[in-house]
């Protein structure tokens, strides 16, 4: 093992708007050794996230900016192979926060083990059975405080998070609607995950009239992945009462310094007595395990489906990665190094 | 009684932005007779409030409009001179909603008594504790969920429900700042009522660094009045898990056919996961008489301070309540009709 290089890719510039081949650059190294209280990780899974992109920017945003010269941070499924501590034996399947390489060293629980005895393909672990799942479970659960029968609408809704926010609504017996990008985001939603409709923003002109149609009487729970004009249409179709849970603002991740203008009608949330709440999933990380357990109860009664867009190829992850800007890529984006031993 | 003439203001044309003096008409008619299960009210003060500018606009506001060739809608402080109900015997004192008149007709029920036994002016029925004070308490302690210690801030901080908010807040241990226009209503905040800072947002170019100087560490609660470009500069200085309640936006009264532009930093509500509530006050009158208790004692206790602008002169009302817009009042404001028998 200690034979073969250790592949990663650093990242050397901040990328303006979307990343350029030249913001990246390959190294093959020495695998690093672990110090006192550290273990040594083999990446099995890069988890392409867009997250990252806003990590990638200068200090200044609520994220921990990711320093220039060093391997690209990225959350990854690794397994342990070193260890200098009892919290993580060698051969411990974990997912957390590692890198763009082969190989890496992190401090003992900054990674947590994945229930692998779950006996799901490790890709699962990087999805419903993980942080996206976590993500998806506590911001409806908790944030959005959904009750059954609540008629629920979610934005980006083919994506990780959005396809599963809307399948939970669905059984908790909610009616759900989806928006998307196109027509095959849009039948995939409704036909195999049961969404009872979907708007697909690229061809409808007045967003809050097509949400109005879905839902004359209002809505009760938004689910924003999205933000600026989404938001501001939701906002126009409110029922008394209602909860928006802000988790991501994707139209706005390339122009942080350009804001677009925010919701005109604010006057509405008084209307309604409606309430709009930010969303990070690293406040409930320490329950995590209990929406997990539920979520794989649910995956085992075949009640929630998710799609997983593997590749292959360390090489060309930089360009794997903008696949996530472009839409070209087929549920959560994931690039395979290694498999378990 | 009888021989009286029944003086009445009525509403004949819906106003465009401030209401004009033929937007209304005076009249005086005969005392009206209660039917079954009605009661007559005499009214002892009429209570100038901004909502009833919202009222004389068309449907389509979540208003019921006034029906315009009929009186005037208001809040009153008034007295039962004939009852058809045993809930109301005659000299009951109620509050609810009456008429810019002499004499209103009621249904049983749809106004209810004051305490009248606490011993207070009656004006003060008209404001702490009444719509004003329960207004204050239930969006202070229940929409914005005030904790002792936190950061607090106000707008429309000289204002019937600003004012008391701000004393609230102080009675929890908390650091409260109000936003006022000009030098005597930010002295009055500070020197009378306890705050421990005034923004007077006439005299400042940028609020949002006005309110970072006062919260470097940011605001936990920020109870809004007002709306529009203060609500944005308030989101600009949010602490992690901060509370916005919105409980009116009176820069948008006469405005709301075009809206200023929605706040540009949303993404702040995610960042600082931050929470965004609209008030209405009717969702809590079924409890108001447990706030409304607590705020008594308070001000038996010398703890909260209030003004009221009482003036006389019916044929005036119109362009008394126009002193609502353009800030020449000095506290609640309100009509004296007559005094209790």
């Amino acid at each position: 093992m200690s034979n073969n290089p250790n592949r990663e890719w650093l990242i050397v510039k901040r990328p303006e708007g979307l990343p350029q081949s030249d913001d990246f650059e390959y190294r093959e190294s020495a695998i690093p050794e672990p110090g006192e209280g550290e273990i040594l990780l083999r990446v099995l899974d890069a988890i392409m996230d867009p997250a990252q992109r806003g990590w990638m920017d200068p200090a200044g945003n609520y994220f921990e900016p990711m320093p220039l010269g060093e391997p690209v941070r990225s959350v990854v499924i690794a397994q342990v192979v070193k260890s200098d501590s009892e919290m993580h034996p060698v051969g411990q399947i974990v997912s957390g926060l590692g890198a763009w390489a082969d190989y890496v060293v992190a401090p003992a629980g900054s990674v947590g083990p994945v229930p692998a005895e779950w006996g799901h393909d490790l890709s699962a672990y990087a999805h419903p059975l993980g942080t996206v799942g976590a993500t998806a479970y506590y911001g409806l659960f908790e944030v959005c405080a959904l009750k059954g029968g609540d008629a629920v609408l979610v934005s980006g809704a083919a994506g990780g998070v959005g396809s599963l926010v809307g399948q939970f609504a669905k059984i908790k017996g909610c009616k759900v609607v989806g928006i998307a990008g196109g027509p095959e985001k849009c039948k995939w939603i409704v036909d195999e995950l049961g969404f009872d409709g979907a708007i697909d923003y690229r061809a409808t002109d007045d967003l809050s009239a097509a949400i109005g149609e879905h839902f004359p009487d209002g809505l009760d729970v938004y689910f924003d992945n999205v933000g600026g004009e989404t938001l501001e249409a939701a906002i126009d179709n409110l029922a008394i009462g209602a909860r928006i849970g802000i988790c991501g603002m994707i139209s706005e991740y390339n122009q942080t310094h350009n804001p677009e203008p925010g919701p005109k009608n604010m006057w509405n949330l008084l209307v309604k007595r409606a309430r709009i709440e930010g969303l990070l999933v690293a406040d409930y990380m320490h329950r995590s395990a209990e929406g997990l357990a539920q979520i794989n109860d649910w995956i085992n009664e075949g009640k929630v489906h998710y799609k997983v867009d593997v590749r292959e190829g360390f090489e060309d992850i930089p360009n794997t990665f903008n696949c996530l800007f472009d839409g070209s890529h087929d549920g959560k984006l994931m690039v395979k190094l290694a498999d378990p031993v």
